[in-house]
């Protein structure tokens, strides 16, 4: 996105003076996680946003404070997603990983949290603040969700839709509306502002799902079915599960065989459910766009709309 | 403390209430927790501050919120210290981790922490917001200082007093200060009353290690010796040092043979190493009395002192 590219460079620039602490262990964690090329969406959909709804295009200062800050939070979820993840998986292949990254990893998690509770403070406006700290509980309770439902194949569509919002879209949601409220926005902006993030939350979450059967390792960072491996039982393999029953022998297993991912992931290629997943996905985009384009006469939409449709076909 | 009885007990009630969540495992993790008899100490002396300060010796509603929020943080900041360190029992129960698993720890954490900004942003003053979110900065930078000197013979006693400070003095000092902040207090105020924290809880702290070392299991709730185990060295180790270089190399063998753990802890008995950790915690006990004597002319600070004694006379 051209028209933003300097504030994302900055936002780069200032992500790592936000975390810059005397303590060498600390700041290379930190660092590091920043350095690791993120896509930055949810920056890009906060500076898109205030752009849209601003007088002038202007990104105020305190919505690009916001954007690093809602950067941090997710990176912070990031790093203990991590721990959590990589305990499943020591459950079933024994990985022996030392205490010491565990320790570092929960406390550079922490640190994180803390530090954007500090920014998020010094944004002065409690209003943000309380919209902002709900992202951490709704996160939270989204993983439990998803530890309490691994490796259950009777999960139905709509807990893991619940689940996909308390995991990934209250985060966007969240901070669109943050967004609008640094505006001084009306109340019926701010609502419509979280329903646009929750509708591109849930899509995203599902898109990046249907990734981690599709996708090639290298481009996921992660090998394919990780989800799976995890448990984490995703919309395509939902929709297979009544059609093919063998499916459900293989999650009782916990899928401990390697050959059964490739195999689960064969069986949902050959049905229909990748392509259900992908319908479900483009509902919420278009309910999305629906919100930007019909509901405010926001002449300037058109970056915000690419962006928006850019997630959807990142699987096309 | 009996004109405080009430006040406790109504803390007890809220706290459970305040980590009331849909989803039992969070729940049932939280809830174990805080039935584990704690201390109680932070509520506690925010609330004789509060009672100090105050007109009508009255506690604001807002002090007895915060003094729920601090006693959240610093539970939150227990679940992943014992996942850091990992200690079994904890207040003579289960620890998080023990009875769930390192998932469940990291995220009751997580979700605790995000519960006490929550409720921290509700106080409505953002003042509040940016003193308190400066202590889960200084808790992580503190458990990362404590990693990094593990089992690292050369810590100076300075630098043990600077672990100490981001580990537990902090929370005290700020939840010190935030409480007169709600009371609208002068700058002066503010900052007495956050060196009388400081200092409180860097007496506290010594004090808790001494009473590792010379404490009974049973009322330790946890093994004694465990920060040995942990490479935490404390204030009668490093003054023992010098005196019994055998020490170093149990400590460079990292405490691994059991017997290596009451044979450090008879040798540190044998030196007046203990004498002089209790005459530091004296020294800042002191300190914290003498702000709250003769700076202000409070005349009902008799509870105060009292409470400011009696976490010195814990060792006598």
């Amino acid at each position: 996105m051209k028209s933003i590219q300097i504030e994302l460079r900055q936002l780069n620039k200032n992500l790592h003076k936000m975390i810059a602490t005397e303590n060498p262990i600390l700041y290379s964690a930190a660092k590091q996680l920043f350095n690791a090329r993120g896509k930055r969406i949810r920056p890009t959909i906060i500076f898109l946003i205030s752009k849209l709804i601003n007088e002038n295009e202007i990104i105020s200062t305190e919505q690009k404070r916001l954007a690093e800050i809602t950067e941090i939070i997710h990176t912070a979820s990031l790093v203990h997603d991590d721990i959590i993840d990589n305990c499943d998986t020591r459950r079933g292949t024994e990985t022996v990983h030392t205490a010491f990254n565990n320790k570092i990893a929960v406390l550079a998690g922490d640190f994180l949290f803390a530090q954007s509770s500090w920014y998020l403070a010094n944004l002065n406006s409690l209003n943000v603040v309380k919209t902002i700290s709900k992202i951490i509980t709704d996160f939270a309770e989204g993983e439990v969700k998803q530890g309490m439902t691994a490796f259950d194949y009777q999960i139905s569509i709509d807990s893991y839709i619940e689940k996909s919002f308390y995991k990934t879209a209250s985060l966007i949601a969240c901070s669109c509306k943050a967004t609008t409220i640094l505006n001084q926005s009306s109340q019926n902006i701010q609502n419509d502002f979280y329903l646009y993030g929750k509708h591109l939350g849930l899509a995203f979450q599902i898109i990046d799902d249907i990734l981690d059967l599709t996708g090639l390792s290298k481009d996921l960072g992660k090998p394919a079915g990780s989800d799976f491996i995890n448990g984490n039982l995703t919309a395509p393999l939902i929709f297979t599960l009544n059609k093919k029953p063998k499916l459900k022998k293989m999650i009782d297993q916990e899928f401990q065989f390697k050959e059964h991912i490739n195999e689960a992931i064969n069986t949902i290629k050959n049905t229909n459910s990748i392509q259900k997943a992908k319908d479900i996905a483009e509902e919420h985009i278009q309910l999305a766009i629906h919100i930007i384009k019909s509901k405010h006469s926001y002449t300037n939409n058109r970056e915000l709309l690419l962006v928006t449709h850019y997630l959807l076909n990142r699987i096309n």
